[in-house]
C-alpha cells in the first residue's frame, strides 16, 4: 500500500513550507479538498471549532475516514462528530488530539473493550507539569518556573489555557467520553489551575513524601454518577504519576479486572503528534482497503457528580494572627462544618503578611490537613474562616489524591 | 454481538471449577474443540510448547482466529505461528502473553505502525521487581525478600525461571519480534538474573541516586544489528522505570518520532490476564464479523549484536587484600584492557570475607564504576583481576543504563 499526499489546504499558499510538494497540491480552499472524490482519507490539523467542524462533517458524510488532532473541537462537539462517523460507517481517529504521541485512544477503544474503566487520572498538560517539576526540584517560584518554560518553548506567551487547567479539561472531556462511553464536554469538567501554588506548598509536599501535580480526574462512582475535575493534587511520591517529570504526560487508568495501567510519553510537540497522526492514517487506509472501520460505540448521557459532593482530604493554609486563642477559633470553624482535622502544623511566618509589612507581620501560617470531607463543607469552612477577625486569609487549598487510585 | 463459551478443554473434567457450565461444555479432548466446525474463535491458555503448538496451528489452518496467552510457545516458535496465521488470513492475538493486563502488543502493532522503534526497555517480571523493591525499600537481603514474595504468592516454590531472568527473556523475544518485525527467539537473548545482588549493591545504588532493576533491553543499533539482553541494571531514580515498584511491570519504548513512551500495569495475575484475553476475544469476534483480520506483517531475519560487543558502563565490586599497592595492581588490570575508571570508592569490609572469618577478614571492598567499555574487555578485566594474588574475588558486576534511553 502506498499513501500519497494528494492535497494540502493552508491559509497562505505563498508561505514557504520547507518541504517540496508537487504543483497544485497546496490550496487555500479546504472545501475543495474534502469534496474531492479522488481523496480517500482526510487529515485535519487546523484546530478550532469552525470551519473544522463543518469540514469534518462534510468529509464524513461523503464517506471519507477522518484523522483529526483537534482537541478543542472534540471536547466541545465530540459526540456529534462520533455519531456522524458511526452513521456514515467511516473511521474517525484522533489519537493525536488527546495526549500527543502517547497511544491512549486505541488502547481505551480496543484493548480495554471487555473492561469496566473505574477511573482515569492523568497528567495531560506538559507546560504545567514542567512548571511544577521545576518548583519541586529546583526550588523555583511559580513565576520563575513559568518564565523558564516560556524561554524553552514549553509555554506560550499567554499561558492562560495551560496554567488555568483549560487545556487539561478539554483533554479530560475527550478521554472520559471514550472511557465511559458517555456524552461529556469540557463544560462538564470542574477546573482549577496551578497559578496560586506557592513554594511553601511545594516544601510542605516534599516534607510529607508527596508531590503536587495538576491532575485531570474522571471517576465512575458506585452511584452511577461520573466525577470530572482538573485541579492541583497532592500525591505520594510512590504513585506512578509522581515520577512523571518535566513536560512528560501520563494517563493512569483503573480497570475493574486489569487493575492500574499507565500510559506515559510526550503529550505535545511536532514529532509525537506526527507519529500519532501517521499511525491513524495508516490504520484508516488499511481499514478502507478491507472495507471495515473502527466502531466508536454509542454515547449515552450520564449523571455527573456535582462538585459540591466531592469527597476528598484537603491541605489548607490559614494565615492568622499569632496570639492565644486563634487556633481554638479556627478549629471551631472546621468543627462547626463537620470537617475533621487530621493534622495541624504551625509553619514559618506567612510570607504574604511579611511582604505587606503592616501590623500583621508577625502572623502565623497554619497548615491543616483534613480527613475526608465533602467539598461543600470545606468551602463553607473557608468562607467562615475568612470572616474571622483573627484570620488574614485562607491561602492554598489543595486536594489529596484519594486512596482508591 | 453475543459471545458464547461453546467448549472448554481441560485435563480433568471431574475437578470442580467454581463456575456453572452447561452439560457437555467441558471435555478433555482438546483436538475435538479446535476441530469443531461450530466454534468460531479458539482461546489457548494451557501453556507449554506441545500440544499447544499443534492445536494452534490446526485451528489456524481451519481458518479460526486464535487468542493465546502462551508466552513460552511464542518465544520459541512465534514467527512460525505468526506466518501460519498470515497465510490463513486469520487473527492471531496474544496481548496476555507478554505483559499480562498491560496493553502493549496492540499499541506496538497498530498505534506505532508509522514509527521506527529504536529501543524497548522493560521491567517484565513482577517477582524480581518485587524482590528488588523490598531490598531497596525495606533493606531486606535477597533471600528474605524472595521468601516474602513466595509467602505472598508473587514467587513460585521453584523461583528459577523468574529470578534467573528466563521469564523476562521469553517476553523480550516476543516484544522484539513485534517491535522490529524480526525473527527472534528466546535463545537470542543474553540472560542474567538477580540472585547475586547484595544489600551492599543496593546501598551503593541508593547512595548514587540510582535503583537496581532487572531490565529486558532490545535495541536497534545504527549498524542494523539488534542487541537483546536481560540483566540487572543501575538506572537513575528519575527514569520513569525507576518508579515501577513491587510486582508492577512496565515497558519503555523509544520511538524515532514519538520519543519515549511507557506502558505500565500488572503483568500477571488472573484479573489482568483475563482482561487482556477478553479484549482480544472481542476484537477477534468483531473482525470475524467484518471479514477482516489484523495483519502481523512479515518477519525477516536480522543480525544480532554479539554480547561481547555491548558498550556499557559497569559497576564492579572487587574484594581484595587491604594493603599498600593493591589499588595500583587492580587499576593496572583495568588499564591493560583499556577499561577506563570513572570512579573508585573503598567501601566497608567485604561481608563475604567477614563471614568466612579466615585470614582475609580484614579485606577491602572496592567499588569501581567504569566509563563506557566493551563487554569483552570488561570480561577480560574480571578474569585477570581474579588471577591477581591480592584479589579475593570479583563480586557483583552490574551494567548501568545507557544515556540514550
Amino acid at each position: 500500500m502506498r499513501l500519497e499526499v494528494a492535497r494540502v489546504a493552508v491559509r497562505d499558499v505563498t508561505r514557504p513550507r520547507g518541504v517540496e510538494l508537487a504543483p497544485g497540491v497546496l490550496t487555500d480552499d479546504a472545501s475543495s479538498v474534502v469534496g474531492d472524490p479522488d481523496i480517500d482519507v482526510v487529515v485535519e490539523v487546523m484546530g478550532g471549532i469552525e470551519p473544522a467542524r463543518d469540514l469534518l462533517l462534510t468529509a464524513i458524510k461523503a464517506g471519507k475516514p477522518v484523522v483529526t488532532a483537534n482537541k478543542e473541537l472534540l471536547a466541545r462537539a465530540g459526540t456529534e462528530i462520533f455519531e456522524a462517523a458511526d452513521v456514515a460507517g467511516v473511521d474517525l481517529l484522533f489519537e493525536a488530539a488527546v495526549a500527543g504521541g502517547i497511544p491512549l485512544v486505541r488502547p481505551l477503544r480496543e484493548s480495554l473493550l471487555g473492561e469496566t474503566v473505574e477511573a482515569v487520572v492523568g497528567i495531560v498538560n506538559g507546560t504545567t507539569n514542567y512548571v511544577l517539576t521545576r518548583m519541586t526540584e529546583a526550588g523555583q517560584a511559580y513565576e520563575e518556573a513559568l518564565a523558564e518554560a516560556q524561554a524553552l518553548g514549553y509555554a506560550e506567551a499567554d499561558p492562560t489555557a495551560d496554567v488555568e487547567g483549560f487545556d487539561s479539561a478539554a483533554k479530560l472531556a475527550i478521554i472520559a467520553t471514550i472511557a465511559f462511553g458517555a456524552q461529556i464536554t469540557v463544560d462538564d469538567v470542574h477546573c482549577e489551575g496551578i497559578s496560586s501554588i506557592t513554594p511553601e506548598d511545594i516544601a510542605y509536599a516534599t516534607s510529607q513524601g508527596m508531590v503536587i501535580k495538576l491532575l485531570a480526574v474522571a471517576r465512575r462512582l458506585s452511584s452511577g454518577e461520573i466525577a470530572l475535575r482538573v485541579h492541583p493534587t497532592l500525591i505520594p511520591v510512590t504513585h506512578p504519576l509522581a515520577a512523571v517529570r518535566e513536560s512528560y504526560n501520563a494517563v493512569f487508568v483503573q480497570g475493574a479486572a486489569a487493575g492500574g495501567l499507565m500510559f506515559y510519553g510526550q503529550g505535545a510537540g511536532g514529532g509525537p503528534t506526527a507519529s500519532a497522526v501517521l499511525g491513524d492514517v495508516v490504520d484508516a487506509a488499511l481499514n478502507l482497503r478491507k472495507g471495515s472501520h473502527a466502531s466508536l460505540g454509542t454515547f449515552g448521557s450520564v449523571p455527573l457528580e456535582p462538585m459540591d459532593e466531592l469527597l476528598s482530604e484537603h491541605y489548607l493554609v490559614v494565615e492568622a494572627a499569632d496570639r492565644p486563642g486563634v487556633l481554638a477559633a479556627v478549629a471551631g470553624v472546621f468543627s462547626a462544618h463537620g470537617v475533621s482535622i487530621a493534622s495541624m502544623k504551625q509553619d514559618l511566618p506567612a510570607s504574604s503578611s511579611e511582604a505587606r509589612g503592616g501590623p500583621v507581620a508577625q502572623g502565623a501560617r497554619i497548615v491543616f490537613v483534613t480527613h475526608v470531607a465533602r467539598e461543600r463543607d470545606v468551602r463553607a469552612t473557608v468562607a467562615d474562616l475568612e470572616r474571622l477577625d483573627v484570620v488574614h486569609r485562607v491561602g492554598s487549598r489543595i486536594r489529596v489524591l484519594a486512596d482508591e487510585t
